[in-house]
């Protein structure tokens, strides 16, 4: 597997560049495509308030062939262009711009023209770990408290994700605060059944363990001292946190205190979705348009 | 407040070196304490079995004045010996050495020479954050899933080790996966109530706020994108955690991704209580010592 997030930032032929279309794109959003086209990235087109955008446009740098204007009066009727530009082909990525990621959502998951499979929905960060590897962490975003099987679709999405990116039967950690199992503590119960469940192949593609404390996940120095036998421990390449107050501290602290790169991706999904915050680092956004490309390719 | 945990590596007055009695001493702890004599920080009693002890000691640069041996023939006597030696003044701070959790938090917590007072026992991981500082995260260690007046009870503990660390009127930031209060997460409510409770004075000495994500806790720009109007958002000194499963991960991820020095702290007890785990690093162990010999000074 790959080290570094850039080296998804490929540069393909001409014809063959993806086009993103951003619903309510707003200058933020301008300025990011720009800057994905400049590396060569991706192709886009905006929806939303026509008029700002093209004033937006005034006096950029942005090549005139690599983005198309849409007229869009509303949150609700971007979103819905949006995937009317996908389903006819004129476009191959849908991107949250500036709108509620309800309506965002909605529009994605609709039942007629959204990308809904039979899959759960999932978010996923892929960052430069420790262990000098892309490691990837889920889910930050899109479940709250997972259940028992939400946590097993969780997993089945991340390791489609880094098969996807070249990690073939990827180690999963089931993250918790101690490695026993504890009959007080649901999640390191949930932890053992799901170990269990893979040894068992009711989930493959990957090697699962848990509960693993982060620091028994990703350092095998850390490991060692608790004696911990496990062929995940101390190089997990998918963490799982057990909720998302966990999940989204975790990866908040990644950048925060940590500076690491990172990208996220929604999985689950049909095709790739780019769903940025607003509060995401450019750099981070940059990598999630680059990720959500290269997967692209992967259909 | 002091920007790094070096700077609490205060070398005393010879007659004022504080004295660690370390219960069920094993050779790593006395490694440890030899570094710590080096650096001037304290003296040590060891407590266990003799003949280890010294044989571990033959052969070291340790100062004999710097260390005693007491023999003991089970954890169990250990940490009983460990409190009597603080009872009659031979030793100033215990420490717990290569013995289970329970078994040092019981002799420490004994209601006859214990150190129990009417306060909640918390812990406390103090390390050098962002914005230049020295940031506190709690409860990463004692209480699993704290309830209302337990938070409450951890928030006041933090407040009285960072005054005497030097920081007075702290800013508290009660951790959630967002910052809006959502009536479905009982995190979001208890943080609303008790920021509404410091508004009261209710809870007196710092200033909290809270929920706040992670990022928009400790970095201004995460805060200002969001628009949170807060006298804490961006600038925490005090990141106070839901639960358990948020701060051993959070603490875990600043110590290994973030490669951030730390120290740990038990709080509410009569004395500092040096209580390091055996995966901790030996420098955040040395900070652990150094703090709680710093703290014994506030007394």
């Amino acid at each position: 597997m790959s080290k570094s997030l850039k080296d998804f930032y490929v540069i393909p032929e001409v014809d063959s560049v993806r086009t993103i279309a951003i619903a309510s794109a707003c200058s933020d959003d301008i300025d990011l495509a720009c800057e994905a086209v400049k590396i060569g990235i991706a192709r886009f087109i905006f929806i939303g308030n026509a008029k700002s955008i093209n004033e937006k446009l005034v006096g950029m740098e942005f090549p005139k062939d690599m983005y198309d204007v849409v007229a869009a009066n509303s949150e609700h009727e971007s979103a819905s262009l949006m995937m009317k530009l996908i389903q006819d082909g004129s476009a191959d990525i849908p991107m949250k711009g500036l709108m509620q990621t309800g309506t965002f959502m909605k529009a994605i998951l609709e039942s007629d023209q959204g990308l809904r499979t039979s899959q759960l929905i999932s978010q996923i960060t892929i960052f430069e770990g420790i262990n000098n590897k892309l490691q990837l962490l889920t889910d930050c975003a899109v479940n709250i408290e997972p259940d028992l099987k939400s946590k097993i679709g969780i997993i089945n999405n991340a390791v489609e994700i880094a098969v996807n990116l070249g990690l073939n039967n990827p180690k999963v950690a089931l993250l918790g605060s101690v490695e026993t199992v504890n009959p007080r503590m649901l999640d390191t119960m949930e932890s053992a059944v799901i170990t269990q469940m893979n040894r068992r192949n009711q989930i493959s593609g990957c090697t699962i363990d848990g509960p693993l404390a982060l620091d028994n996940a990703i350092s095998f120095e850390a490991a060692k001292k608790k004696g911990i036998q496990s062929d995940v421990a101390g190089n997990a390449d998918i963490l799982v946190a057990p909720n998302l107050l966990v999940s989204n501290t975790l990866s908040k602290a990644i950048t925060y205190y940590a500076n690491k790169e990172s990208a996220s991706v929604i999985a689950g999904t049909k095709r790739p979705v780019v769903m940025t915050s607003r509060t995401d680092r450019k750099n981070n956004k940059l990598n999630s348009i680059a990720i959500a490309c290269y997967l692209h390719t992967k259909l």
